[in-house]
């Protein structure tokens, strides 16, 4: 492991510039990631090459840098915020895979590579996802992560389930078409991105030590919008950027019909509404001081990100 | 809930013939499956209404029955005996969701009644397979289930994974027109089938006391054998009995070509393996004496059941 690697522990890298310190955890998270997948020679083989593949190598890794930046409020170690970073990562890799199934999405392209079930098969994609969720519990229980671990399970499948992720992706099926007003528009994905994206900062939070309950309450509402200003960056981006700066199919909200910021509010509505939501996520984080300067500095990469 | 729902509990079933402490513990199940799934108007109301459809009213409950068996072994409580068998059930239901798909084995009858995506729609089944899964570990981690909870969501992952059902799932998919042999057939059973069986069997026994080394070794050897009996039953049951008995299509496995028991040791061979796994499942009860008499009835019940 290189020193970039080690150097994203909390006890090591208070003094790494932002941009030093996201590649650190971004690093220590493929790696992580690497070593909790099966080797892709373990039986049955193609399932494991297939897991690896919608997993490892690609993906700007926003959960886990919110779950590491998250754990700096509570003095978490590195050790135990990669595994809840990385639990929650496999959660996503599995949702990105069930989406693009023909059933659902019908998507060729995620991160700049044919998705998984181009790359391999239908039936194999179907099985990744499912094994990929599994192993997000079984990586989150494995682990010693303190006297609240299940908690933490007990929050990541709430947050992945049919009152969260899975939900939201139910709400954004039956709204093809039709027309959302912005508190539907919010429901569907406060669960569909919202509820992980939360997860992934009060399971790093969770990491360390105890927050009082005013200061929990306060980053609750740090994740919730920090999760609805990624959805609309998200849905901006979608019909601004080129599908080669995405390495996903641009544009295809609007093919689909689908309800987005975009076509609620308008391009620069959208934009307002960001804004907004940014500086109503940075004054959450007000009450922690200095410690929050990574959260800080992430919301601001969630909001100025290009890709 | 009826009085045969609540005599289930160790407490007090130890009089209740082998027939009515399975009706008891089956209709113990269903309720506490109704409790446990979200409430049909439930926001995303369509795929709870499908999680529902997928999971109660029909289904023998092997797996809760197995988990309530075991637990006699250690004394533990129906308390935690419905929730670990619940567990496993909700793993078992959401593989059948997906196992049915178009996808996959592209089955439209199960239980009696049209498959999910057949009632419902092929995205809303994907969720549904992927929201159970999630809900078997979220009950899992919320009930209080004693000091070896951790352990338990650990062995329900394993079981369910890449290394286990779903692994075994993958085997079977490559496995199509091909020719395996004894010890090929008996790995790829020991993941997709076995793996869940076994997993209910160690579950059930988990919520009680301890058991010795000695003890735990034989309840897993029997474990282990009591899931590929299910399994031999199963491939022989798919030949012999007709769809109507089995409340799903019989002779698909012919059908589609897949390896099995029967196309491996013909009809009589099938019958006589079942009845030596038979044997060797109740030597390794033994050990137990009286307290394995629900383990041992079970295992006669699967051995001679008729779907």
């Amino acid at each position: 492991m290189s020193d970039a690697v080690n150097n994203c522990s909390t006890e090591n890298s208070a003094d790494l510039p932002f941009p030093d310190w996201m590649r650190a955890v971004q690093a220590r998270t493929e790696a992580t990631l690497a070593r909790l997948l099966p080797p892709e020679e373990a039986i049955p083989a193609r399932l494991h090459q297939a897991m690896r593949y919608a997993t490892l190598g690609a993906g700007k890794r926003v959960r886990p840098l919110l779950a590491f930046a998250a754990g700096e409020l509570t003095g978490a170690t590195a050790q135990r915020l990669e595994i809840a970073g990385c639990a929650v990562e496999l959660i996503h890799a599995y949702s990105l895979v069930h989406d693009d199934l023909p059933c659902m999405d019908d998507d060729v392209l995620r991160r700049g590579r044919p998705t998984c079930h181009v790359a391999y098969d239908e039936p194999t994609a179907l099985l990744v996802g499912d094994s990929l969720q599994t192993l997000a519990f079984e990586v989150l229980a494995r682990a010693d992560l303190g006297a609240r671990q299940l908690a933490m399970v007990r929050l990541l499948a709430h947050a992945s389930g049919s009152c969260g992720m899975a939900g939201g992706q139910a709400i954004d099926l039956a709204a093809v078409g039709q027309t959302l007003n912005q508190p539907e528009l919010e429901l569907m994905h406060a669960l569909k991105t919202g509820a992980l994206i939360r997860a992934a900062v009060m399971l790093g939070a969770l990491c360390g030590d105890p927050l009082e309950a005013d200061a929990e309450a306060a980053l609750d509402r740090f994740a919730k919008r920090a999760g609805l200003l990624f959805q609309v960056v998200d849905d901006i981006l979608d019909c601004t950027a080129s599908t080669a700066t995405l390495g996903k199919t641009a544009g295809k909200d609007e093919a689909a019909e689908k309800p987005t910021y975009v076509s609620l509010l308008g391009l620069e509505g959208a934009r307002e509404f960001a804004d907004s939501l940014r500086t109503q996520a940075l004054d959450s984080l007000a009450v922690f001081g200095e410690r929050a300067r990574r959260l800080i500095a992430l919301t601001d990469f969630i909001t100025h990100r290009k890709f």
